[in-house]
């Protein structure tokens, strides 16, 4: 059977207060959609540690700037449904707001936030009663995706606060693949006391090993193949860690030959410790490999623990 | 009898929970101590509006800039539970946190956050693991008291955040003395979809018209006297605008003259919408008059709401 769709958000909240008052559990997975066996894995994940869960498919305005690629984000509304259906062991619902930035304020006043070298992302064309509250999570949103997509973890952060404030939930699951999100969400929830949990769920690959995202759609068959090279090189750098090497220089070095063998362009290798995000050059403790490229016109993210017991 | 103190965040939140899940309301009254009838005129509106409020009595770091009046900010808790004590017509406690930005996350490594003109508060000295999520509303948070106190709004608005999150309260009510503080925290709650209903209370004043702040006790008597030109000011200022005047400049004229007659240091005279809190050069619609003054080693604000009906 097909999960309820809600998509007021105050119906939301209703619904969310009635469980609770009845003394259930509630999980939340938020996802923009067109989800994968990625996506499905976490909502699982969910199953197991709340009573009911909600699964939020909204693509977010706020984490995309207007050269990004928002109005071609892919979406199949009616399979994300079916494919939610197919899972068993506890009831989910889907939350699908049309637009969580629109307040009814009546009229806007148009003003010009674009000059001036300001980051702005797309739900920033409106000004004067238009959204304006941003939550900025200030050290750990500068490094890897953050130099790239300045107002992505900006609006990352406003959304889940949003989705934690309609939903109000126990317990909130992200994939580990968005590495650095998931970490800024963590201190994000220690930051301003939510009463929430935050659990990560490992990378869901596909048996070749690409990581799963919702835009892998999008590659070539060739250049599909070609982008293996990430998890291919991940995989390679952790046995090399294993077989103890230990310099980041060298380790990034081969990730890099490998990407670059393969045609990717690539936006980053770092090796950043596991919860600063903070740059290593020797590997000591946890640390994690983060990897942004291009294949084609798709950019691609992925990324491998170490840990290290000393 | 004395309200209980709760001290710990983890039970403040328990003991709210186990009040909503016994259908009880919850109200907020965010304060700094040293509490005054203007505090206290906030608590009893809370108790008409919730079955039990919770006032926060914590002076909060991450308002103040480490040239501000943090370490001498007043306070006088035993005297602040006895005046929560002779309330009636409600359950009171009082939430007295000991530090709010300390997540007992081991070592910090000291880091450097005061160069470069970065504006910091005094909980930025450590960085790695120390506190970094703040909040920004961004156009609101910039006029009136935010040019002169760069840090203070952003201050405001996370703490008043983790405290929603820890007290998770049904309403809160705030004093319109800080307007623009009600307005910031207002459009954060829209913005962030807080279930939370904010409500601003009207200034509470002394006999000779002075509005009360924690801060009037470091007036001297003299200074005391002076600071009176600020709500005399603005009551002529609204009975001017009742007669007719509508120009700003000439209004704004008038009041500075007061002001600096009577000595006192000029920080800001603003007249502005109610609601974007932008200036205004014709009152045409809602406004409200804001002042900040400096009298001797005191920085006082006052404002008064002037109500036009087109």
């Amino acid at each position: 059977m097909e999960p309820e769709v809600i998509r007021d958000k105050e119906a939301m909240r209703r619904w969310s207060r009635a469980m609770r008052s009845q003394g259930k559990t509630i999980g939340l997975v938020p996802t923009m959609g067109y989800l994968h066996d990625g996506h499905l894995s976490l909502v699982r994940q969910s199953l197991t540690l709340a009573d009911v869960t909600v699964v939020s498919i909204y693509v977010n305005p706020g984490q995309f700037s207007p050269t990004e690629d928002l109005s071609t984000y892919p979406s199949d509304f009616s399979g994300d449904l079916v494919k939610l259906a197919a899972l068993s062991g506890g009831k989910v619902v889907v939350f699908n707001p049309r637009n969580l930035y629109d307040y009814g304020g009546g009229e806007r006043k148009k003003v010009n936030n674009g000059g001036g070298g300001r980051v702005v992302s797309c739900v920033e064309e409106g000004g004067g009663l238009g959204h304006e509250t941003w939550i900025r999570v200030e050290r750990l949103e500068k490094g890897l995706c953050g130099k790239s997509r300045p107002v992505f973890f900006r609006g990352v952060a406003t959304i889940v606060t949003k989705l934690f404030n309609i939903v109000e939930p126990d317990v909130a699951v992200f994939g580990k693949k968005d590495y650095q999100q998931w970490r800024i969400i963590q201190r994000m929830v220690r930051d301003l006391d939510f009463g929430i949990e935050i659990v990560g769920s490992d990378i869901a690959r596909e048996k070749d090993g690409l990581a799963m995202s919702s835009r892998n759609v999008r590659l070539s068959d060739e250049e599909r193949q070609r982008a293996l090279s990430i998890s291919r090189s991940l995989a390679m750098a952790k046995a090399s860690v294993a077989k103890g090497q230990t310099s980041c220089t060298e380790l990034k070095g081969m990730i890099i030959q490998q990407l670059v063998g393969s045609d990717g362009r690539v936006d980053y290798v770092e090796i950043v410790d596991q919860e600063t995000l903070e740059g290593v050059e020797e590997i000591k403790s946890g640390v994690v490999i983060c990897v942004a490229a291009w294949f084609g016109t798709v950019r691609l993210i992925d990324n491998i623990e170490i840990d290290i017991s000393l």
